[in-house]
């Protein structure tokens, strides 16, 4: 009798994010008591987010239910699945389940934000099932753009639900094994109730091409380039791409120096657990490269994506303390940049090719993501009833509902999300019930969450026209003036050059006090909103600006 | 002998603006006592100037040597060659020579700056020679994504010069002829000195397809989609493309209404000189598109780049006053994203597809710029002794240097510039003698060149991590604190939920001043800077930010 009941439960699959934006992602499924929560990532701040470090979730939704959560699912170790996992664990604290290499990374984020201690965690092989209240879920191989990724079959009394997480087909990968198609289409068989699909690539045709193409490339920019220093700059995460280059290295007889700390790390986590074969004393410190001739060495290093701060844009302009371009340097970008990335990557090549050197930023890379082909292939062997597109600026979703449609999916059985909708599902049907709260949470320094909506939208405002601020000191009783209006800017024009506008604007100022003491105008909000006006109408009247205008009164 | 004298002469080729960003395209050529001006172009700002509207060159080397400058030759009518027209002509007022639609473009450009009746103007056909002091200059008929395009001769008694401008070679034009091949191929007979060659599509391999070919694109799109609204964004200035647009329009029946200011400018003066052919009665107005139904209407719009002003950008996001964007509608981005506006490309379409609308946003664009093949072309007909790649990111025009390397140019035949080099040229040699100021002049507003690098970077420290003001007042003499300090910050903490920080910063400035009363500091100066680093210590401790703070000081 209990049984029936729960049968007729219905599963709820809630988006917390990564449906408005990319990256932040994390899904929360919930039956009766028991939810689990799968990946727990960041967001980097759009271009308006003025000095937001990075973004993170809203799970107020986990914490109202917290005694229901029993623990994560990471897919991967890419910042858009594990990022808030120090933050948000700080809040809901369960235990977090993940393969191997997922786990490490994992470790050494919690032990920089000296949380170690205070997250359970556990380490799953693929194939491997976790009992978490009414879940069940089953690790399943596939491969990515790092190492160790993995889908989830998550058995609920509703039904089978698959998540894909960020994954590719590549039959020839270069560490470990391919995707497990095999139990993909023996979970299929059981018969599947929803597949959330990555759709990052959904809308490029065919297949994505084998990590291990790009070991052809690289050893063909080696064999081309046997007389110069080469640089490579690729993504810090993706070992099997660090990998190549060291074989290809190895194979040139070139020493490998390791530039960029987030590299650095990644490379240790891996070699240390085995995911990096290293040839004996192929690895040197960036400090002995000039023990060695140029035509003997590779550097690898972080910045392929034309961060400001990252190795090789310090290189690119100059300021670089270890490694200074040569005209004869051979530079690869072996990546692409992500979107919003485009003219930033642009930038460090023109600076590097002011330097001389030749630069090689095309076609030396292969994506970590599903084509529209593979996405076929995986609903195929799944073959689910409803589809969930995931994972994807929104046009990325449409592209796979359209691939869904093409496959002969009704638009009723292809549900795309938004964040916070509460999907109930079972086998009778699907429909979105309800919504929940979400949003995203800044982080700028220290401070998580005080950098909200007044304070980016100042920021703006700030980072538009500037700041003049209005001081003055008044008279305690009698309002009269003792000192001011002063004023002082920053931001909105080069006062050396400005000084008649800038005493202009003082005779406004002066004026307008004298207006209030004739109407007797002595309240303080009423003075600065005249203050505000008179300034903020000649400013504009002069110069077409709106800086911000700070009136501040002072009593003695 | 004087002849003798002046064949003995170089001439200088000196770049003012355009080769360290795109746009701003200006280059002088100087002979003894005569110069002459190529284009007149804006940039716009990069993202770190904030605030800043467009971007001007610093023309000081045209004003101190303004008795030589004779005109300026503006090879067609888009912004980075036009755009600083009404800047620069204020201070160096000589003739301009344009042909008929760039003229026009230009006239309307003086007239919004209440400048047309202080800059002369002389249109010129194809073919046309202009002498000015020691210089000839002839006008070749070339293509581009705007009519009336022209590649300039310049007969210098050093030499021939030939500068393509932006081009592409387009055998069947939508509008007038295509480019002056055998003009080209004459001119190169003659002997040309340099080559000055756009360089924008370089890395390009292949033809750049015919302007028509989008004709057929757009018609298939019409046949596809008979049953909803159309509605294509494309740029304002791409007269051909719009000609394109409403024949497609004509030949299924529809309506068509224009939307955005810039798209009406230009169509309005392009119908009026007839390089726009209008089936009868084929317009209407926006205000009209209620009357027919949407079956029977497009509407051609501007905010192809993800403006977030323009027309489209408000119809995506909802707030434009007369057009709604509906789930049945076709929307086309007849474009392709510049560099740097991919991601608010996307972002627009995101919002119209979660609109429901059905968006088109690839392959209904062609190029306006020549691909490899046309500039081997190009250079095969000009034949010049000299190349000096143009237009385009330092990468491009290393492109291009690649191409004549290919074409058997010695590399020390050719010129990679940068903006203020002066390169002395003749059949005797080449090279860069002397380097003139250049740079930047920022328009913020009706300020031009009044925010420089220390406005900028106020503005980046306050768009990063906000500002907080500490006022206090002094007593005359004493330098007792009569009130204060009191602090006030904007765009730095949500202050409500951040008032225990804002108490302690609080008692922070409290000790600072109680320490500087105990050591007798009373310089304000010094104060001040014992108010900064204090209150910058605590915040950065606490935070890990570090706003600006501005202390002011008052005296009653």
């Amino acid at each position: 009798m209990k049984k029936e009941e729960k049968k007729n439960s219905k599963l709820k699959i809630i988006p917390l994010g990564g449906l408005e934006q990319i990256g932040m992602n994390i899904t929360a499924f919930e039956y009766e008591d028991s939810i689990i929560v799968v990946d727990c990532g960041l967001a980097f701040p759009e271009d308006d987010m003025y000095g937001v470090d990075l973004v993170i979730p809203d799970v107020t939704y986990l914490k109202d239910n917290i005694d229901k959560v029993k623990g994560f699912f990471i897919t991967h170790g890419h910042e858009d699945h594990i990022g808030a996992i120090p933050y948000v664990l700080r809040e809901v604290n369960v235990p977090i389940y993940a393969t191997k290499l997922t786990n490490a990374i994992i470790e050494h984020k919690l032990e920089e934000h000296d949380m170690l201690k205070k997250v359970k965690r556990k380490v799953v092989k693929y194939g491997q099932h976790i009992n978490l209240g009414c879940f069940r879920v089953e690790f399943i191989r596939t491969n990515h753009s790092i190492q160790d990724a993995a889908a989830l079959a998550i058995y609920s009394p509703a039904g089978i639900i698959v998540h894909t997480g960020d994954f590719k087909v590549d039959y020839t990968p270069v560490f470990g094994d391919a995707i497990d198609l095999q139990r993909f289409g023996e979970i299929g068989k059981k018969g599947v109730l929803a597949l959330l699909c990555d759709s990052t690539n959904a809308e490029r045709p065919g297949f994505t091409n084998s990590e291990k193409s790009v070991g052809k490339t690289l050893d063909n920019i080696f064999a081309e380039h046997k007389n110069t220093r080469i640089i490579i700059a690729t993504f810090a995460s993706n070992v099997d791409r660090v990998q190549q280059i060291i074989n290809s290295a190895d194979r040139y007889g070139r020493k490998v120096a390791i530039e960029g700390r987030s590299m650095v790390n990644i490379i240790s986590i891996a070699s240390e657990l085995g995911y990096l074969s290293l040839p004996d004393n192929i690895l040197i410190d960036v400090d002995q490269l000039k023990n060695y001739p140029d035509e003997k060495t590779v550097i690898i290093t972080t910045g392929s994506q034309g961060e400001s701060m990252a190795a090789l844009s310090r290189m690119a302009s100059g300021v670089h303390k270890k490694v200074t371009i040569k005209p004869n340097d051979t530079i690869v970008f072996s990546s692409h940049p992500i979107p919003g990335n485009e003219k930033s990557v642009t930038g460090v090549i023109n600076d590097l090719m002011r330097k001389g050197a030749d630069v090689i930023f095309e076609d030396v890379h292969v994506s970590g993501h599903a084509c529209k082909e593979d996405i076929k292939l995986i609903y195929s062997l799944v073959n689910p009833k409803y589809s969930i597109p995931v994972h994807g600026e929104y046009k990325h979703l449409i592209a796979q509902a359209k691939i869904a449609e093409e496959l002969g999916y009704d638009k009723d059985h292809i549900k795309i999300l938004s964040s916070g909708d509460v999907l109930e599902i079972n086998e009778n049907g699907a429909e979105v019930t309800n919504h929940v709260q979400v949003g995203n949470i800044m982080v700028d320094g220290l401070g998580v969450g005080d950098v909200g909506n007044i304070v980016l939208r100042d920021r703006q405002r700030l980072a538009e026209d500037g700041i003049i601020v209005v001081v003055m000191t008044l008279e305690n009783g009698s309002g009269q003036v003792l000192a001011g209006p002063d004023i002082v800017s920053r931001g909105f024009v080069y006062v050396r050059n400005s000084e008649s506008l800038m005493d202009e604007a003082k005779t406004v100022l002066d004026n307008t006090m004298e207006y209030c003491m004739d109407h007797n105008i002595t309240d303080w909000g009423k003075i600065k909103n005249e203050v505000k006006d008179a300034l903020g109408d000649f400013v504009w009247k002069e110069t077409k600006r709106r800086p911000m205008i700070m009136p501040i009164i002072m009593e003695v």
